[in-house]
């Protein structure tokens, strides 16, 4: 097919997509909003552009011209959100260092993104110095303190962070350049190997940024997002962009409340003295909160919060809900930059009651603006909408990672076909709400049926005599695969394989699972393999079984 | 200096921005919204995705792959909206011929822009009758009618567009191509000269639609837009594409009423049928409106209203505030896809009294997201934020009209400095509040300074003895320029220059004017010179004096 393209002016102004364009508009609407850490800072949005454009000239000053990667390892604070705008609009990469990995990744990590600069919180120092003379790539590292004193340290260091910022012009010309230029990176671990760097170009944050205007700002409904929300992000800004956020909030000059360590203590003080009305968080954090002594008198009534990194439970959403929290889920990864998906409850839906809420706002919702999500069968064909049929959910957006770096035989592993392939096995339903039903390499492949483990784990964990169980696949001549669980049973109960069958048998009758969804196998075990996090290492149970 | 880039997985898919990720969202949210027309047509999202799609199929009948300019000439209908999508979607360029032109304009247009296929309302058959033979590029007509029934004509017709419609088939997979590929051209007219063509990309369209989402969606404040509202577009579609906002109303699913021909008795029965919440228009239809008789009875409290084209007059503010429409002013061109700057009334600000509401929603307002805009003085520097200095805006944004279709000259001189130059003049304060002050050519400039001519007219206007006035800048050795005042006296009353110059000499004690702003000279005469639309010739006034 053809298209028409006309010649452009020569002076016309060709606008390139960069972070910039965000940086700028935070002084437009409400400037004199301020942006608070913990108990310690708060400053206004003047004053924050100020502080980005010296920590530009503090890279200046270190002879640095754009195309190097520029670590930052800090809890979530005022500091991270300076390097979010300064590193990026110096057309340099962020690298937001997960400190929560062991220490051998985190430097893996510094040495495979090509770190040149560390920008460290002092806490952080100790894991640097126990791998100084391994670091091949970086010259500087400069110190983020809470009290501007850094503290004793074998390391070469540029001085402190405030200190520095202290001797720089606040004045610094942001350029325009290539809106491809990669913005940022990060890393990926799996259960093996090592962890795989996923980036994202200017041009990806900004249209992941006005995906999220289109999606939780014209959109109608439940837990949506305002220039005048209060936002406290409770995502480290490690973890995917503070999962997107930050960079809008900071644009739309939003207040914000930053909590650096996480400390539910200093949490639920900062929420009593500034009153956030927008968050984001995984389930064990809101757990963590809403079940803390000191939050029961908390009014969380003007509270929204978006869950992701892992599913929702039922029971801690009602009892979200019960407390007045408006609250959704939002469902993406890493390697999305991250946003696929979250819950969309109409103004009318609203009304309903607290079982269809929590029903629906548990589940990963409807695809965000601009996302095309597929999920598809083994064969590559999409799967029926009818809330059954599962299926791998792969996506195309303006901003999913291009490959990991330096990992060809990955890159084109995620996007085999054209569409990156998330892991993730997935229902839909009419009305284009996914629910997430497995992660792909532990679904149960029988007779070309697909198996969610999870949902017999969930079905076989009903049983009064059962602690924990896992669930998992083992190959069969005949039908592929077959269920198999691993059953952990509570202090004095015991069962045999035979009344367990007879229990799912009820779930079998009332049509929640097929016949062939039932173990054919149990083995009944005094514990579960964990992995380092604390999840069912169902790569080591597989393995057992097979080496039997 | 460097920026970093990586290499991509040779499978990822590099997301192009086409309006076929819009058409697609209209599915997401609530598909069973309706698109109405008038009292005649009522359909939902379904109905409309597959029509769009029976249109694209249409042109691939007609042998049309891509690249080609169709023209739509038509009032506000589903059919138009079809359009919007069908054809940029398909790879080809939507043409929105004004109709308000001449005949001999909208032949100019035709024929300039390559049109190959009209899609032309009844109505407006015998202008195109008129000027048949000389259409250079046209090879296909389908006529769209308000009953099915095509009139007899003697130019060569595909056929009624129902009826070719029928036979079409609802499947159509719209392919993926260049962003930059032209999507949309629309000609713009001065006071001289021909009409010229602007044009817009696939990339500039979704960039405006998503700026449209920052602006209106995520900042609060008064006269925003959800999912929610009932849309009922005031502005003719063919007018910088109904401003842009039937493309993000229909990626969103809103119920949309579309008026037609324009009849305040059809809108006003729409409007108590089909309850809009949200519209925009010219001042002038939002007068006949609310000043029409059947409109006093009417609920106006959950409208809101965006207001451009020209100044909304603080009167007509006024009254649309008391009868409870949320009305604010937005502000752009032809040249500028439209949008640059819209009101911001912070939820708190929306608490202030009514002088303060007409003070600030009858402003341009502040830039839209995204928007990087300059006032700038004659030697290109930026004006100062102190509400006084006067300076021509000029922007830069990613949806900007890279030039005029086939006119270089003009082009540059639209791009001259890489910013584009919107021959308007304004003010600007601290608070980035940007207030129009008049037209670039219109403005005076004398020893330095700058003159709003509006301004003046305004004031002079108020004396009692005056019907009407026109300022102008004469040409002046020692000052540049001069005011000079054009007065036509109502009947009866006499005025002389002296009286003028002491009735203007209250503005300048009271500071609101420089004595310099005093017309050195005034004529009385019978009447001001006028466009055909009725404004105040200037250009003429101008030219007249320097005859003399």
């Amino acid at each position: 097919m053809k298209v028409k393209k006309i010649a452009k002016a020569n002076n016309a102004f060709q606008y390139p997509l960069l972070l910039k364009n965000l940086l700028n508009y935070s002084l437009m609407l409400t400037p004199e909003n301020e942006i608070i850490y913990r108990d310690k800072v708060r400053y206004n949005y003047f004053e924050f552009n100020k502080r980005v454009r010296r920590l530009a000239n503090l890279f200046k000053r270190f002879g640095i011209d754009g195309g190097e990667t520029i670590a930052v390892m800090d809890y979530d604070s005022h500091r991270y959100l300076e390097s979010y705008f300064a590193i990026p609009c110096t057309g340099n990469v962020l690298h937001t260092i997960n400190w929560r990995l062991s220490a051998s990744q985190i430097l893996y990590t510094i040495n495979h993104a090509e770190d040149t600069v560390i920008l460290v919180h002092a806490d952080f120092l100790p894991v640097l110095e126990g791998f100084a003379s391994e670091m091949t790539t970086v010259k500087k590292i400069v110190v983020l303190t809470e009290d501007g004193i850094v503290p004793p340290t074998k390391l070469k260091i540029e001085g402190e962070y405030e200190q520095l910022l202290a001797q720089e012009s606040e004045e610094y010309e942001f350029p325009d350049f290539d809106e491809d230029a990669v913005a940022s990176t990060f890393y990926t671990t799996g259960t093996t190997g090592n962890p795989k760097g996923v980036f994202f170009s200017h041009r990806q944050i900004m249209l992941h940024s006005l995906g999220l205007c289109g999606t939780f700002g014209i959109i109608d409904g439940a837990c949506r997002v305002k220039s005048s929300d209060t936002y406290m992000p409770l995502t480290p800004f490690f973890h995917v962009h503070g999962w997107g956020f930050p960079f809008l909030a900071t644009a739309m000059g939003m207040k914000q409340v930053l909590v650096g360590k996480f400390e539910p203590e200093m949490v639920l003080k900062l929420f009593m003295l500034e009153k956030p009305t927008f968050s984001h968080c995984v389930p064990t954090i809101l757990q963590m909160l809403v079940m803390h002594p000191a939050a029961q008198q908390l009014d969380l009534t003007r509270w929204k919060v978006i869950i992701g990194g892992s599913a929702l439970p039922k029971a801690l959403c009602r009892v979200a809900l019960q407390r007045g929290v408006d609250i959704i889920t939002g469902y993406g990864m890493s390697e999305t930059c991250p946003i696929l998906t979250t819950s969309f409850i109409s103004p009318a839906q609203m009304k309903n009651d607290i079982e269809w809420q929590i029903e629906a706002r548990t589940r990963a919702g409807i695809p965000a603006m601009m996302v095309d999500l597929k999920i598809i069968d083994d064969e590559g064909k999409e799967v029926s909408k009818d809330d059954q049929s599962m299926g791998e959910i792969t996506a195309r957006t303006p901003w999913l990672t291009q490959g990991y770096f330096n990992e060809p035989e990955k890159s084109e592993e995620l996007w085999r076909g054209g569409y990156l392939h998330t892991g993730d096995v997935a229902v839909i339903n009419e009305k284009n709400v996914v629910k997430i039903a497995d992660r792909i390499k532990d679904v149960i492949k029988t007779g070309g049926e697909w198996i969610s483990s999870i949902d017999l784990e969930n079905l076989i964990g009903q049983h009064a005599a059962i602690a924990e169980v896992a669930v998992v696949g083992v190959p069969d001549a005949k039908w592929g695969e077959r269920p198999h669980a691993m059953v952990v049973l509570k202090q004095g109960h015991s069962l045999s394989h035979e009344e367990l069958k007879a229990f799912l048998g009820q779930f079998v009758e009332s049509g929640t699972i097929n016949k062939w969804a039932v173990p054919d196998t149990v083995d009944f075990t005094a514990a579960i393999p964990k992995t380092s996090v604390g999840k069912m290492d169902k790569k080591v149970i597989r393995g057992n079984l097979l080496k039997l």
